[in-house]
């Protein structure tokens, strides 16, 4: 059985030819028309499915289902409530592409997309109870309960990067202040690392960016940890610190067996699995079951495609039951 | 069907014979023999199913199975992780009352109990996504996932009490500092308003029960700021505050149809009830979807009761589909 997955991002839109193993026939990308608008978009997806197809002489007839992530919202009929990148409020995604393709087509968060990768061919494949956190611009969530996606009640649950674990410095995009996104993605260690810099004398990354502040990035800032930079730990040590508060509390609620780490942030590698490790035991009530494992993402660039697709299929195979 | 709940608290142990409907056709109770360890527990669970049984011309045969909620942590199998108010580590009750009982037994959380009871006959009835809080002593928390309870993988899940929501004078009993229970729950409420008094020099609440403040409990301080004392209300306020910010984070993460408050500072009914649909809305990412229902528990005291029977129904019915 071929799927097809879409993965809908606020600068690119990749599609691609997937089996059912999760491995990929045919891949291809563009760029996404964010200023074109809906109709541009959704033109866009029906040219990168139709182009893929014909490069694989298939038709659509040879394809089960159709996966698509978004970075936003929606309901079960992919009404997307809300998709800030895309400049998006209530768009009937799902309805609009229904009525160009005559295939199921299934819409979902991309990090929700993601999590799913992960269980049905990444590092959580065979575990029950899974929580996906990417942590990059943002922080996105995808939660796995009983081996299926789980979307709460109306689609917008398992938004865990705005879980409030304390008082911030600056407010979220949301409008709140304390969520967990503002201390633990990439733009929140960017946005910390700026402040220490600004309050001290001390230049060592700076030094690394020709003293060009616009060029610091969440990389660089753990690169200079890593290399034992005082400045810099110190900025990873709360980005380390509230991330533990927000993966004890997810823990405390809904004790999965796995937390996978995913997105920017996650190329840290074991660096900040080690850190991880050390200060998630202070957050957790119980704290002689520390059991929960937290592993890094396993699909990499592709777990976009890779998910949407797999998406396509769970819910293919829920429908056909 | 008949089915038996058993409600083991740190303070009382009370049974019931309850029917499918979740009817009690009759009750009892006693006092838990704390001090008698883990056979005097057990022994008083059988006299206390003994006696219902026989007041009722009943036998074992007649029950289909046999639900009882703990104040504490199990797995599957009824081993109790922990229950700090019977002294309880690593107690394994489920197998010591199969020993002595022919009839399927299933154990699990008390609040959790709770939520299956409203659940099944309660409040959330029809509900498929719910999550119960009973605020009292502590905080207890059931999550309700597809209509189903959700324990998590090690049944160390659905603590919400402990999800840590920001920095307080006080450490938990958990060793944790900032956990909801800390701020949300009537003991919490009657630290952080002895802590006001002590501050000021207003004594309108301490006037009402003769300067002791031994004497203070939270329906009392309830029932000030219902009167408008200013400093009762203060003390409300903080613990609506960080409440919201709980249950925002709950919506942010489970998207529940339904959030149930129960235990004894649920007393405060509407008053309580409304100061949080204020509040909440502050906390949730998404403020234009604020769909999620909060309301008190139907419950009362014969939740225990109810719920360990109705959990006894649920796992009945899953072991014989």
């Amino acid at each position: 059985m071929k799927f097809l997955g879409v993965d809908l991002g606020g600068t690119k839109i990749k599609a691609g030819i997937v089996l059912e193993n999760g491995d990929i026939v045919d891949k291809t990308e563009a760029d996404t028309p964010v200023w074109d608008g809906i109709d541009g978009i959704v033109g866009s997806i029906l040219i990168l499915i139709d182009k893929l197809l014909k490069s694989n002489g298939l038709t659509l007839q040879s394809i089960k289902a159709i996966g698509v992530g978004i970075p936003g919202v929606c309901n079960k009929e992919g009404l997307v409530y809300y998709a800030p990148n895309l400049f998006w409020n209530h768009v009937p995604l799902g309805s609009l592409l229904k009525e160009k393709i005559g295939v199921p087509i299934f819409i979902e968060n991309d990090a929700t997309v993601a999590a799913i990768g992960e269980a049905t061919c990444g590092v959580t494949r065979g575990v029950s109870n899974s929580v996906l956190l990417t942590l990059g611009t943002g922080i996105g969530s995808g939660i796995i309960i009983n081996g299926n996606t789980y979307r709460g009640n109306h689609g917008i649950g398992s938004e865990i990067g705005h879980m409030i674990v304390g008082e911030n410095f600056y407010n979220c995009n949301c409008g709140n202040n304390g969520c967990l996104e503002t201390f633990a993605s990439a733009t929140a260690l960017v946005k910390y690392t700026e402040k220490l810099l600004m309050e001290s004398n001390v230049n060592s990354i700076l030094s690394r960016i020709d003293n060009n502040i616009h060029r610091l990035d969440a990389k660089l800032v753990f690169d200079c940890a890593k290399e034992g930079d005082f400045l810099a730990n110190k900025a990873v040590d709360r980005l380390v610190k509230y991330l533990a508060i927000g993966i004890g509390n997810i823990i405390n609620i809904l004790d999965p067996e796995v937390i996978v780490i995913g997105g920017g942030i996650s190329k840290a590698g074991s660096f900040l699995i080690d850190k991880l490790n050390k200060e998630i035991p202070k957050y957790i009530w119980l704290k002689s079951m520390n059991l929960t494992k937290i592993v890094l993402a396993g699909l990499e660039n592709d777990a976009g495609i890779v998910g949407s697709a797999m998406l396509a299929k769970e819910k293919f195979a829920n429908t056909n039951r």
